[in-house]
This record gives C-alpha cells, structure tokens and sequence, in this order.
C-alpha cells in the first residue's frame, strides 16, 4: 500500500471569464472546486493508474467540506483529519481568451499542535505500508524538525519514505534518510545554496537521501543514487498545462519503490517513466490527470546513464 | 418591523495582492468572507441604525455555510431558508497598489420551485410587517410576473412594499402596485426603455408605482410620487466605495415608510437622508456599513422641488 500525506492541502477552485480586465466586475458562471495540494494529485493518479494508495489530509472549515465532498466523490480513498483550521483556497481565473490563468494561492493557516499530531498519528496507524510519499508545502509554524522525526519514525516502521517539498525541510529530510527526494531546479538550489543541479544533488545524497530527483523543465530530470547518474528527456518538449507534472513524476517513483528496495530500484527504467508520467499529465487540463496513453510516452524518452567518481 | 428580502443572495469574498498581475500566480493570505446580497446589505443598515428588521434569504452548499456563519455573527436578525441550490459567489481581488478591485460575480443557479415557494412562506409567516423590501437581482429562472404576485400578496396582507431590482421585473412590481421602486438611471432606461430618467418615471408611475426614486450617480437623486418631483445631491461629489451607496439609499427610504404611508410620507425628507446615507456609506470601505455620522451629512445635501403637469 502507498500512503500519500498532504500537510497543507487547498481546495482549488476555478472560474473562467471572456477576458479578464482588472479593475473591472465580470459576470461569470458557477465556479468549479477540486480538492488540491501535491499529495491529493499523487493520490489521483496512483488510484487512475491502479495502485492501491490511500490519501491522507488535514480539513478545515467551510473550505475543508468542500474539498471532503469533492475528493469523495472523485472516488480516491482518504483519510482526511477534521481540524481547527481552515483549509487554505487556492483562486484560480482563467482567461477564456488567452488560456492565461491567474492564481491567487492561500499561504493556510498554522495548525493547532493537537491537530497535526492527529494527522501524523492518521498515517501511523495506517501502517505497514510500502511507502509514504510526503508532498507540498508545510503548514505555517510547521518545524522543518518535526517532518525529519516523522520520516525517522515512518522508516523505522518499515516504510519507504518519498519527499517532495521545498526550503529548509528538504534539507532535513535527507538527513533523516528518506528514500527519494524529488525537488524541482529553483527548489533544490534554494534548500542547499548550490550553484548547479549536479551540486545540489550531492548535498541531499551526501546528508542522506537514498536516491535524488531533479526535475528541470524541458530539460528532463535526473535521478541519482550514491555515483550513479541517469539523464532522461523528451525527445521533444510538450506543450499544456504543467501543472501536476510533477506529481505525476512523483507518482511514477513512488509506484516503482512500492514494489522495489532504494538499494535495487531500477533507475533507468524510473527515469523514463517519470519523464513519461510527467509529459502525459502536461497534456491534460487537470492536475492529478494522466492522458489514456501515458505509458506510451516512453517510446518519446531520450536515456543516458553515467557514473561518476566518489566525492 | 421591516423585512429585507434577498432572493438571490452571495457569498462575497476578498483577497488582497500586492500588485494584481494577470497570469501570475500570487502568494496572498487567507481571504474574508461576507454574506452579501443588495437586501442583505440593507438589513445590515437598518440594524446599525437601531431599526427593527429581520433579512430573510435562500442558502445552499458550502457557500451558503459560509454566508450563514459570518451574518449570524454579525448580529443582523435573519431567517435563512435552507434550499438545495448552493449559494452563489462573488469573487473579489483588491490590488493594493491601485486600491482597484476586480470582481468576478457568478449568476447563480436556478432555485428548485419548492424552495422558491419556502423562501416566500417565510416572509409570509413573518407578517404582520410594516414595510418588505425586496432587493437585487433575481435567481435564473425566476419568472418576473412571479415578483408581481409575490408583491401583490404582500400589499394586500397589509404591508409596504420596496422593490431595487433590475430588468422586466421592476416593470412587473410597479404594476402590481409597489409602493417605492428604486432604479438607478441605467436600470431604470433598461427597463423602461425610456430615453431620459424622467419618462422613466413617468413609466414606473403610471404603471402603478407609488413612489419612484432614480439615482444618478454624483448628480443625486429624484423623488417622485404623482405629480409632486424633489431632487438631492450633495454640494461636492464624495470619493470612496460606491458599493452598497444604494443599499444605505434604500435603507433609509425603508425607515421613512416603516413609520408613513406612501401618501403621506414626507418626500423631501426622505430625499435628503438618502443622499446623506448614500454619501455616508461611499466613505466606508464595505458595503452595508454606515459612517457613525451619517445624519451629519444631511446638512451637505442640496434639495429642490418642483410640480409637473399631470401626464
């Protein structure tokens, strides 16, 4: 079983105007809301793709209701904690005219201590599970400290642990020996003050993590375990919404350690599927979406694989 | 006691930016919710001014728990009618580099007859009552001549009737002998399909209205009732939020009938404190909220008045 925990999930709610004039009042039509945050688009599309994941979130509030009825009836199994605070929201606008999306996203609100103990303790007593994949942003006053004591406690449980968050945290995560870390280019850079990815990628290695994923727009990504590098790119770049990209990668990985130790998961074959998931969810307006055919995508991928001295 | 009805109510919500960037994603703070509706906002006046008042409304959804909760905190006396359509949005973004807002308004969804039915039984069980205003637009599928009816019924259970609303219905609750109907000027040529503001008074009168009040904007407002015309408007246009201008407008003139008949009531003073109120509410930045001086701004108003020939 995968676990996905969201610890600062949203609920997205879209409109879409002719043309959007600032300054102006529009007439618009019902708005749609989905239940969001990185974790919740994971758990999409494990569950489109077949794989038995369960999605664990605090939810709050007005907005926390909303997100509960839509992920419900959207059919991905969860786990969502009631808390104090509200779910944050996250307002998107859409153009009609030119597609452009304009987002207003909620930074949430802190936690009460009792309520992220209850979420934490929600994935504990879901265990054993194959792994548990950490995604997003953490919630205001959340100690970059207290995820790498979840991560220990979750590893010595038994489960493989898969992070896919940004600033300080990342950092801590590798130290307590998460089994992947998967951060975009501006996210890795910023976490370990690097100035290349190949630099950034030995510091998360060097404090811990088992196997790093560096994403990098249309350039690809690249996974690393200990020397071992791997390079995977699409032949040619795909052009939609990227957002969820890389949850879908985040997804890809995640299915690939459920089945396979850190220590003998096939890199090359995780890179391209990866790049695959990822280019197939570019194609779709939703995050959390795969197109039908996101497997064959593979065919499109460009692999290399080298190996580099020990630092 | 007055009753303000809101048939097609919204849950107003506010987020501040920095700098409104279309196509950007903004990082912005938890946004404010407020229950809105143009009746809505005229109960909140009433009720700070020490009148007796009760807003009547349909909510549904989440949206409608959201307009529930913050309108019973805010003190304002209300019934709110439970109904299977979810409470409509408006969606506002402040720039605060401009101080612009950009709206998004939805629609709405159509009420379910049966819902329709309840949300007028019970301002029907509310009466005896000396005054029902009826104000904003109506939900989709609302049949005009549904209004006329419901006014009709009002008049002859013994109540005044006000009606703000736009489009063929205002037609509609003049010929069913609405005893004060409020346009502005562009909502009253709308609907009368007149070319200056006077024939469109003219109309609203002959078809039965009892008294007509069109705002101009900075150039004040016109009282007429029979052959009998007054004119206000403040000896220096005043700068600020000109949302619930109106709503403050139609309070007042509520207040003024909840103690005199139609025939009877004193039509320069109620121009006056309209125009004092309205300028009173541009000053304050949310809509259905006075300045604490708002009678002061009567010594500010300019009244004339003149007799016309009978048509």
């Amino acid at each position: 079983m995968i676990i996905t925990l969201t610890l600062n999930p949203a609920l997205d709610e879209t409109w879409t105007v002719d043309r959007l004039v600032p300054g102006a009042t529009h007439r618009v039509a019902t708005g749609a809301s989905r239940a969001g945050g990185k974790g919740i688009n994971v758990a999409r599309v494990l569950h489109s793709t077949g794989h038995d994941v369960l999605a664990v979130a605090p939810v709050g509030g007005a907005s926390g209701g909303g997100f509960t009825a839509e992920l419900q009836a959207s059919g991905v199994p969860c786990i969502l904690v009631p808390v104090a605070t509200d779910t944050r929201r996250s307002v998107c606008t859409v153009d009609a005219s030119t597609g452009e999306a304009t987002v207003l996203n909620e930074a949430g609100l802190a936690l009460r201590t009792p309520d992220v103990d209850a979420v934490e303790d929600a994935v504990l007593d879901l265990l054993p599970a194959d792994v548990v994949t950490i995604s997003g942003s953490l919630p205001p006053d959340y100690a970059p400290a207290r995820l790498g004591r979840l991560v220990g406690t979750l590893k010595r449980l038994g489960a493989r642990v898969v992070v896919d968050t940004s600033g300080p945290a990342m950092l801590v995560a590798a130290q307590a020996g998460a089994d992947l870390i998967k951060p975009n280019r501006e996210e890795l850079l910023a976490a370990t003050g690097a100035a290349d990815l190949e630099s950034g990628i030995r510091v998360l290695l060097d404090a811990g993590a088992g196997i790093v994923v560096a994403s990098d727009g249309a350039a690809g990504m690249i996974l690393a375990r200990g020397t071992e590098r791997w390079r995977a790119r699409l032949e040619q770049p795909v052009s939609g919404n990227p957002t969820g990209a890389g949850d879908a990668a985040v997804a890809s990985l995640t299915a690939h350690l459920a089945a396979k130790d850190t220590a003998s998961a096939d890199l090359g074959a995780m890179a391209t599927r990866a790049v695959a998931w990822s280019a197939s969810a570019v194609t779709m307006p939703l995050a959390g979406d795969l197109a039908p055919d996101h497997d064959a995508w593979s065919a499109r991928v460009l692999l290399t694989s080298d190996s580099l001295e020990p630092s």
